[in-house]
């Protein structure tokens, strides 16, 4: 980092060894150290330049975007990045791209669905990019369905093929990235109808354009949807739509690990068992949590530094004025960020744990824990990409009238980040999915059969219905003990009180539609406390760094919690699970915290080892050199070319003259 | 509107007068009239065309935006409007513009500032656009703290001048509307000096550009600060940076109305109340509050709209599904947000009347109500500011992946929207400013002088300090009485409980700083009172349209405080404002409200009398035909200009043929 540190003396009142924070940050000293070379690999290659992103044109970002990921590519192969490096690679890159697609869920199908023959014929292709795939699900009138989705596939025995058929306007594609302008190939989900039967919804393999000219082949009418949220984000990726009119593609390219079609057109499921589609959405949502706390960590870096930087009132005898970060309302709202950026990690991290022991137990045939591991992974889903988007947003405004600048870097994030809340199974009907499973687990309480997972908690009901919080100081607030009591109190009992309220309607699917709001928040209550649960399960385990960086994780853990407790009040009140003036207790040690987490405010955003390349503000700048720099950037805008604007002459000068009868607009 | 309607079952479901209601939102026949006149004009008008913003460069857009401004002046002219018509046209060509700022701050700010005698001089130039002005006060380093502002302005009595200077790179003027590339004038605020004295800041008019070739005259330097958030959104407005070297003006262009530098250099203050300048602030707030319901309520139409158009999941043998609006769980999020905009836009209505009251009371020499206007004026700009931001943002989010595109509208309302939160004061900012009053009014009660206007509910203390909620049944929750009494007593006593935490700290401004997070709640507790109750003194007025309107206005009165109360509900309980028993049975009655909204809702909406231009969405539309025009949307992108995209030959090609090696990147 070149020049003056304008953060420096932040940095020198840390209390941790900010190196050993970066190690468990990362996860392991090995992830550190991938991320680090690879992200300094790719801030320092002009051709992953992106701060002109946002006053390109449409097509101009497109094209730029198609250069880089190519170029990507190419190093990845120079360099024989391992495909955890190229992963990396592609991260730090960041601009979606129509390779996310490629790599992240054409491929994935085909591992996930197809047969060891359809593995070895696709994969070999897509693995060397001969080929460039997108996952067509979703339609114009079907997106949360996926039961109500249109296309359909027909089999026609005479000529051993699969019919792919658009029949109405809501049944066109509408959305898969990387469809509209780039893929040759995708997934495509619609219904398999043979011998005049419809088994519901299948994935093909369809190709879509020609591999010499890239035309679209025949029956095939593609496109792009158009422009999205922001300048730049994701308008850097082809977003599209598909018709099919009668498209043939050959049986073979039904992909049949689960099910297949034989050649007289009879449809046979095997034995491969059908819950190992489950298995992959934890593994997707599982990458989508990691993504959360990447995306808030990033905002939070950008909002802390600049809160450092910035200063505002309280100047006396005409000295500097007060730091923004200094303020209790700043740390108020951005406290609760950073140590959800921290939490969001830590519950991504054993949710890659959970990932591979629903794996292993899938492969020696106990399903046991998958009901419970979905909704887990579905609940974390809702809450941490929720979450994120707000909390970006709040970031935004933490940083003051700047933020609404490009340059900050936070609205492009924003735009970039919120659709995650609507992607891979909306938020509400994901909570709703919890909630489900929750009432279910509360109706067999007593059974005999044990909840397990994150529901065991549960299966303490007895103690939990009745047990009153022993917080007696605002330092009880610390204890471990104390906080879950009152996160499992507090669910519990709103699950059971929900349960008892839909037990009054002789319908229950009635019921459960008239009371979805109040099982949303059951859903978040639960999904709160796994969170909590897992950064104290996390602080128990051995920690890198000694006691200067647990102390800190200490405090984030219980910022983390006590903010929520704060935020819900209402729940944790009218369950009794803790009284009001156990609540003003915890109010109080949370301002404590703010106290003790403001000097290493900094440091804890340094730990997450972002280039400057890759946050992309000029507020969060590393060295926190920013009204300068602002000035640079604004001299860029396209606007300053020149010193008397275009369209002057035609419109302002004519206002001004009072000439505009005669003037030609 | 030509074709079918798609949303005629809904209208015909409604059990109230659509035109009725269109004028009790309008305020009055006159300016639903006005509103509905002006608005089709607009649309019918090519030039206002907006749809093509998201794809134009910033220059294009910029460049378009001059056009569209200057045709629009055009008109004002040739169809000699008056002065209200004029403000409506350009409210609804919607486009943020340099001429917001000469109408909106520039004009207003020498109406209030200058003498008599300037005034003549420069409104008889600005009037007539022979001279465009700015309003430049916030500087790259200075935001909220007006006080803090570094430009200076030396009487240099040698010359009888101004000089005017930037000492500092942060001194610059950062973020003035109009300013970087369109105004030859501004309104700079400056520290002005004489005899070595600084007297703090103060407004002065300075000339920016030649009138002749529009170059920035000697010693200005001048620009565009560049990109901000959303594709279109304000990209079209020069937002821009000034500094000066030394920059010489005639005395007689400092604003002189409130004080005044004479010939030898001596600063005199003037016998014009000071408190004026709180007048003008209190009509600036009123327009933001005016804006808010107006934003929202877009937002809100084109989210219930969708959401009767949309379908998912729920269907029956084959047939239609669920129409999105029938679930609860939109509902929950949705109608509050419905019922938020009339709120919005009633309080507004009020705020137009508290500042014709202030400015009566001002010419009567009577400032006793000022204080109270003051802190209520910025507390309800910083509630319906934020809460309008959230709104069109959930808005999106209730639309769907769909509510992602630009042609939603949505991106573009939020980007547009949210500066709104942070100009003209910080909305944190201001609260902390409501709370000051609050705690002074707290501390004088009982000392005899009644607390006044919003506030009076304060001097029945004693009552509120000690009652309790009389809700015994879920009915009693659409009692004007229960429900003013329960956010009475929970805004008082969290109140009287902070000022007792205050005088618990030896010095005051610490404990002020201390505990500004729970002040901050506070000031929401008094704005959200204000809110409830001016909507429930709007319902005991008469009403045009007889029962059918009033009755859903009472509805959406009581959804409104019913969803605030059960959002807030760890307030109510902390301070037993109310039981959790009773807090039930509020939210019993809140599911009530909603059945009887839905039917209502798409007429509701209907009310704002929007047309399809100035709502600007695909899934908004009138007739609720949103499929095929997303299609036809889609289409137009620039991207399927062609079927092969530019790009495909330089990197797709290659990549596919495996000859990235050779290829020219």
């Amino acid at each position: 980092m070149e020049g003056v540190d304008h953060l420096a003396d932040e940095r020198n009142r840390a209390e941790f060894d900010v190196d050993d924070m970066k190690i468990v940050w990362a996860g392991s000293r090995h992830a550190f150290e991938v991320s680090d070379r690879i992200s300094r690999l790719v801030a320092s290659d002009p051709f992953f330049r992106k701060d002109h992103r946002g006053v390109l044109s449409r097509k101009e970002l497109f094209k730029n975007t198609l250069r880089k990921a190519v170029h990507a590519w190419k190093r990845i192969i120079e360099l024989r990045l391992s495909e955890e490096e190229a992963g990396r690679l592609r991260f730090f890159m960041d601009e979606p791209c129509f390779v996310d697609l490629h790599w992240g869920m054409f491929v994935p199908a085909i591992k996930g669905q197809g047969t060891e023959e359809q593995q070895k014929k696709w994969l070999s292709l897509a693995n060397r990019m001969q080929i460039i795939g997108c996952y067509a699900q979703t339609e114009l009138g079907h997106g949360s369905n996926v039961q109500g989705l249109e296309t359909t596939a027909t089999f026609d025995p005479k000529t051993d093929e699969f019919v792919m058929h658009s029949p109405t306007l809501t049944s066109a594609k509408w959305w898969p990235g990387g469809l509209g302008k780039i893929s040759t190939h995708a997934v495509v989900y619609a219904r398999l109808i043979t011998d005049g039967e419809d088994y519901g919804i299948h994935g093909f393999i369809v190709q879509l354009r020609s591999l010499d000219d890239h035309s679209p082949l025949p029956g095939i009418t593609v496109g792009d949807i158009g422009t999205k949220f922001g300048n730049g984000a994701y308008n850097s990726m082809d977003n599209g739509f598909l018709m099919f009119d009668h498209v043939r593609i050959p049986r073979d390219q039904m992909l049949m690990r689960l099910s297949k079609v034989t050649r007289d057109g009879k449809y046979v499921p095997s034995d491969v068992p059908r819950q190992l589609v489950y298995g992959t959405m934890v593994f997707v949502r599982q990458t989508i949590v990691a993504d959360a706390s990447s995306a808030l960590s990033r905002a939070v870096c950008i909002a802390t530094r600049y809160s450092a930087v910035r200063r505002q009132f309280g100047s006396q005898n005409g000295g500097l004025e007060t730091q923004v970060i200094d303020y209790k309302t700043q740390q108020n709202r951005l406290f609760p960020l950073l140590a959800s950026a921290y939490a969001f990690r830590f519950v991504g991290e054993w949710l890659k744990w959970l990932y591979m022991d629903v794996t292993q137990r899938l492969q020696a045939n106990d399903f046991s824990t998958l009901p419970e591991a979905h909704a887990c992974t579905a609940g974390l889903k809702s809450l941490t990409t929720s979450a994120t988007a707000d909390g970006i947003e709040e970031c935004r405004k933490l940083c003051g009238g700047h933020g609404y600048l490009f340059c900050s870097g936070l609205p492009e994030l924003f735009a970039v980040y919120v659709p995650a809340c609507t992607y891979e199974g909306d938020n509400v009907v994901l909570l709703l999915q919890v909630a489900r499973f929750l009432m279910k687990t509360v109706a067999q309480l007593g059974s005999g059969k044990a909840p397990v997972g994150t529901t065991a908690y549960m299966g303490r009901a007895e103690h939990l219905m009745q047990c009153r919080s022993a917080a007696q100081r605002a330092e009880d607030w610390l204890k471990p003990s104390v906080v879950l009591e009152a996160f499992e109190a507090r669910s519990l009992r709103m699950a059971v009180a929900c349960a008892t309220n839909l037990s009054k309607y002789e319908n229950p699917e009635q019921g459960f539609a008239e009371l979805s709001a109040d099982l949303v928040e059951v859903a978040v209550a639960h999904c709160q406390l796994i969170v909590v649960s897992k950064f104290i399960e996390k602080l128990e385990q051995e920690i890198p760094g000694g006691k200067g960086v647990k102390k800190q994780l200490e405090n984030l853990c219980y910022v983390y919690a006590l903010h929520l407790l704060h935020k819900h009040l209402g729940d944790f009140l009218t369950t009794s699970s803790i009284s009001p003036e156990q609540a003003s207790l915890a109010s109080d040690q949370l301002r404590s915290l703010f106290s003790l987490v403001r000097p290493n405010a900094v440091s804890l955003v340094d730990s997450f080892n972002y280039t400057d390349h890759y946050l992309g503000s000029v507020l969060g700048r590393y060295d926190g050199n920013v009204y300068p720099k602002l000035f640079e950037e604004a001299w860029k805008d396209p606007l300053n070319d020149s010193v008397v604007p275009d369209g002057y002459h035609e419109y302002i000068r004519p206002l001004l003259k009072q000439q505009l009868r005669t003037a030609r607009l």
